[in-house]
């Protein structure tokens, strides 16, 4: 997506910068856009750990990549494919909840595991990496064509009054390396010229609709307004929300998905109001070894402190501060699962389905 | 309630000191414990305004105060009768979710409307001041006693392992002079030995949960667990919330209840996860005027800039960081309206009753 004149994806390898990764580095944004280089596996970790990069779709392309970069550390070690399979582990432990990270890391494994010669490892990694990452970026793409369609209904049935989406978390282009799955259908009808305007739920604790999902809107100059993750029950209420668009961090083969926390608290008061809820992902994200969300998926608990601080800018820098008594203890639970029942459909990129195991099947069992 | 070895209340008046209603500062709270003079009704206006001091029953104290100022302030007008309503008008206008306000500032005016001679109303408004005061002291007490029952049994059935209870916004002695709403029985609890842990909302955009329930909990040895608002409904979800207990704003003849932003998602949660929702409220919240919460209820907006901005410690001092790009547009809901529907029961000052029409006429139509 563009910034200003320039086009940039969240993402990203240059051939003339061998051994290295690029990623927009998220923790930066929206106060200052910088890039940061990932040179090693550990550099690749710490990004996804410390969210530097973050979003299913884009912290798996990051995952793929560093298996890239394991195949330039293997000269010193005295086993190269257990060193490589350690790499891969090591990558996916980053994160537990996100299935992209573990799809994507395996496959360049697998790949390399599978290739002839020794020597061709950074290559495979290389392509491979590449690979899933346009294939990501195409299949953002077509979530955006194919959501574009609901949004259009609803446009219509307003009569071109503004529609009105609320949605949780960053499922933008920065989640994704481009376009984005939430954001994606949002994207292609402002394009389209359709009147939107985009419910921000702030999403804390670490704020990615605040601080990313403003910003993303805000340089394509769609019309929005930020809430707290508290509002969006009396917005719905009110009927000032026409569909919820959110993303996926993994999807079960009954449909169940697990997202950011908080989303299953907008799913239920779609629900209770007669909202359309629907949940963007690429097939990436869909786990066809899970049936059970709630039983089966592990929800990363992450550090405390980011429920104890808050980050933002003041005195042109990025400071935190404590927003409870010192040595409160807290609880961070980073995702929560919106069963099945809740999810009014699923936009994919081969098209919407609905949440419900034998549409899944039927759609993406062979791949 | 006790801090350290001191006796607080939130709100109060001292006979040696006429002419000064005394508050804590709760925009101060949990980094500052600092008492705040006010007065005159200007004073009283602007702290209820910007939330030195805040909670429904709090605030309609503070508000009959208030009248008292108003009385002080007589000499000064020509038409002194005519600037009593006109202060009750300006109090009452400060913040028009929370029907104790207009309650308490209309129930002093009406005794000084009803006074033989002007002489008497500085007196007469300080004693009904003081008797709405000590009458919700007395409400929060009995709140207390009456919830008590509700914890007993959950600790009975789980043979004395914690009981977990949830909780939105401040609903404890801070928001109600002393004692709470929905705290009251958990300090209650507390002291009979029952073992408790509690989950405190953090409740954005104004974080009274974070920066209060937390301050007040820890001041009495409660266990608890802060968390972000997103999480309350994977934690019932995962059946580790045994009972919701917030406080009200307002209640409706019918059983609706306004209350802080993000109390219905809440009581969503509990409703799809069978987990008792139990409002606890004094008399002074309940309108009667009211029938349909939704359709007649004003929900406060309040400034942007609360959502825009996060209020911390950092550096020895309270700090603001901004959370969003500049000029972020947001909107700020402060209430939303949890429909009868969703409550399992209202405890109150004269019992727990269900959230139904016929039940609180019988309890509370000659009040």
């Amino acid at each position: 997506m563009k910034v200003g004149e320039k086009y940039y994806r969240s993402v990203w390898f240059e051939d003339s910068k061998p051994g290295i990764v690029h990623i927009i580095d998220q923790e930066q944004l929206p106060f200052f856009l910088k890039i940061k280089e990932l040179r090693s596996v550990e550099d690749v970790y710490n990004a996804i750990k410390k969210m530097s990069v973050r979003g299913a779709p884009a912290i798996g392309v990051t995952g793929a990549f560093g298996m890239y970069l394991a195949t330039q550390e293997i000269s010193t070690k005295s086993n190269p494919g257990e060193y490589l399979k350690e790499a891969a582990d090591y990558l996916i432990s980053c994160r537990p909840t996100a299935v992209n990270l573990s799809w994507a890391v395996n496959k360049v494994l697998k790949e390399l595991m599978d290739a002839a010669q020794k020597t061709d490892w950074p290559e495979i990694a290389l392509l491979t990496a590449k690979e899933i990452c346009e294939n990501e970026v195409t299949n953002c793409k077509m979530i955006g064509i194919n959501g574009l369609a609901l949004i259009e209904d609803i446009s219509i049935k307003k009569s071109g009054e503004p529609v009105n989406i609320l949605t949780h978390c960053n499922a933008g282009w920065l989640a994704c390396v481009d376009y984005g799955t939430a954001l994606a259908p949002v994207f292609e009808a402002h394009k389209k010229g359709i009147p939107l305007h985009i419910w921000v739920d702030e999403t804390r604790p670490r704020n990615q609709g605040s601080l990313l999902t403003t910003w993303e809107l805000g340089n394509c100059g769609i019309p929005f307004s930020l809430v707290t993750d508290n509002a969006g029950g009396h917005l719905m209420q009110k009927g000032l929300v026409d569909i919820v668009l959110v993303g996926s961090d993994r999807t079960t083969r009954t449909g169940d998905v697990a997202n950011k926390i908080g989303t299953y608290l907008k799913a239920l008061a779609a629900s209770a109001n007669n909202v359309p809820f629907y949940v963007a992902l690429p097939s990436s994200s869909i786990d066809l070894s899970v049936s059970d969300g709630l039983l089966e998926i592990e929800v990363e608990e992450r550090d405390p402190e980011e429920v104890n601080y808050v980050s933002g800018f003041a005195d042109n820098k990025i400071t935190s501060v404590r927003i409870c008594p010192e040595n409160t203890k807290s609880v961070n639970f980073s995702f929560d699962i919106t069963p099945a029942r809740l999810i009014t459909g699923l936009i994919t990129e081969k098209g919407i389905i609905r949440a419900e195991e034998e549409e899944i099947l039927n759609m993406f069992s062979e791949s």
